[in-house]
């Protein structure tokens, strides 16, 4: 593995169960073939741009020093929403300049569009510019080419807001489930520092009031709440599923109450 | 990565819910270590050899040129179906003589019967000769083994014809649905190029008569058809399902008229 | 690639809709950054030791002979269970103390708790170990640092009984379904050397008395059993679904009589 070779990490709303994914690692592997492909996500709701910038958010930590991140929740494709590199802290993020990138945009590093014919494939299709732009362009900065070659700086990019809740009225936090689990835990936007000392949570229609460090502290069958890895507030039951209990869905808000 | 290491794209109806494409993986990896493994697509729909062909047609263009394509969709495992290796344009296609293959068949090339002991696993089981045929032979021929070790030609391997829509009559064309996206879009036998200037599209009940170029020009909640990224007519929505829409699923009809 | 590199060969109950795999890839990429890897399984059914158990022993007769395996199935996580390194011919298992290691156990070699701080993740968080703990583990295993780095040696972990049918009476055994797959086959404890010469399967309600050697043998609509890949008795359909036909899901009940 040549030190140039920077491993790229993928992160789209194109699912598992389509041959899209596959398609542009397979034009990835054509540019790049000793760089490590690594799956991110691919399951962000389709066009659910704020639920892939807080994957990048809550995973940024986490990447390799050295990674090109490759980002795509793009419902203008072919529009004329610009497609970006952001540069910063020795990693590059490609995706399209719709929030999506806005993790990295808060780093101090350099943006610029990817314009160049050089790095795209000869023919650009209206509807798949992971495969035909974005892809490529991460496989050539994943093989060490310059990024200043991409195109030119920009100085607008589209950042969207830290998630976090917010505070609507003394001891009141308004806030959303972001992101609903494999187990059924609701993860919120919530950070755990801004849970007051004494709280209740409403959620679905129903009040929470309980935290617990680890799933196991909890009795079976009640909800609570917990700091999630990354630090957000989830909603969870110990071995069931608190959406399903609570019929609740990505995009539902979320009452945090002092008392 | 040794010059003769070549990576090996996998596309099956495994889907990966299960633990036989890791398997299967574990298999090559303990052959041919240094080989990039790249997940084409592993959802077509169980037993649907029609759907796989597709994948393998409209993907054909973004291998790496020295790939070995791993392909099963094998509803006569175990059965006479031959083992095939096809050989074109310097890639290798390893799978069942069954028709998934044709997209690789209708290049120059050769075809041999995978018969050669040497390259299956000692014990081969009735029903998963991915893990136990396919598999290692991919494996040995990404680690630069010789094709002609794999067994004698073949002249007579089963080809499907070419995805496109047939003619009925004057100005009528007959095509179906050969896939569903996570997005709800349906893809078309129809080929974008036999749409007629003015036309008609028939399926499930309904007529879309609007032709986009990309997502974001259609208005929210309308019907649109568009030449989808490999150059069939796909047809969607902005932003919602075609498909819960239509209620349409693969393998319905699709007819074209010209008005 | 260099000789001390190990592949990583994951196992875990993670699923592939969240980005909780993802994470622990991108983890282990900044501290093994050459080594492949191979996603084993991470269906697991929430919280199935049971099953994951299973996969590992069917599935490690396949791995790679320096293969690192990384299992998580985990729901004691941030309890007081031990985090595990079970080193046996030549490979290391990492993973919880609670029986999902059952099959590695069961092989001569030596047991570790892993508890080097050298080995974690500064932070380590509450319920997210396959990240903070074991990845980076496996990660450090695969880059050929010394096991015996690891932690103290353990004598007591925790080991489940193989799996095989129980006998209850005179001709008869009792087992369960351990796995259901994509193709709707219901895959049972019952080890296809314990099936008697004439016998009757008793599941959902139904049973079956034909034994097969390949789906293609078996007529269309009929319900039949066969060995499996693994040396485990299936209930099949051809080119149907066993599970949706019997209304049969995992863990339900399995008899087999003989007659």
């Amino acid at each position: 593995m040549e030190a140039l070779t920077r491993p790229i990490v993928l992160l789209t709303d194109f699912g598992t169960r389509d041959q899209y994914v596959g398609q542009v690692k397979a034009v990835i592997a054509g540019i790049a073939p000793a760089s490590p492909l690594i799956d991110l996500f691919h399951d962000v709701e389709p066009y659910a741009i704020d639920e892939g910038a807080w994957v990048l958010h809550t995973s940024l930590p986490l990447l390799p020093a050295n990674a090109v991140v490759l980002a795509v929740v793009d419902p203008g494709v072919g529009s004329v929403r610009r497609p970006l590199v952001v540069s910063a802290g020795g990693r590059h993020f490609v995706g399209p300049d719709n929030g999506l990138l806005s993790a990295a945009l808060q780093l101090p590093g350099e943006v610029r569009e990817l314009s160049t014919p050089a790095w795209r494939r000869p023919l650009v299709s209206h509807t798949f510019h992971a495969r035909d732009i974005f892809g490529p362009a991460a496989a050539h900065l994943a093989i060490g080419e310059d990024v200043r070659r991409a195109g030119p700086p920009v100085s607008d990019a589209l950042g969207l807001p830290l998630f976090e809740a917010t505070p609507r009225a003394m001891g009141e936090l308004h806030g959303y489930v972001i992101h609903v689990d494999r187990y059924g835990s609701l993860i919120t936007t919530v950070r755990s520092h801004q849970l007051f000392p004494r709280f209740t949570i409403e959620v679905g229609g129903r009040v929470v009031d309980e935290r617990v460090h680890t799933f196991a502290d909890a009795a079976a069958g009640r909800l609570f709440c917990h700091a999630d890895s990354s630090g957000f507030i989830a909603i969870a039951m110990n071995q069931a599923s608190a959406a399903a209990e609570l019929g609740v869905r990505r995009g539902d808000a979320v009452v945090v109450r002092s008392k």
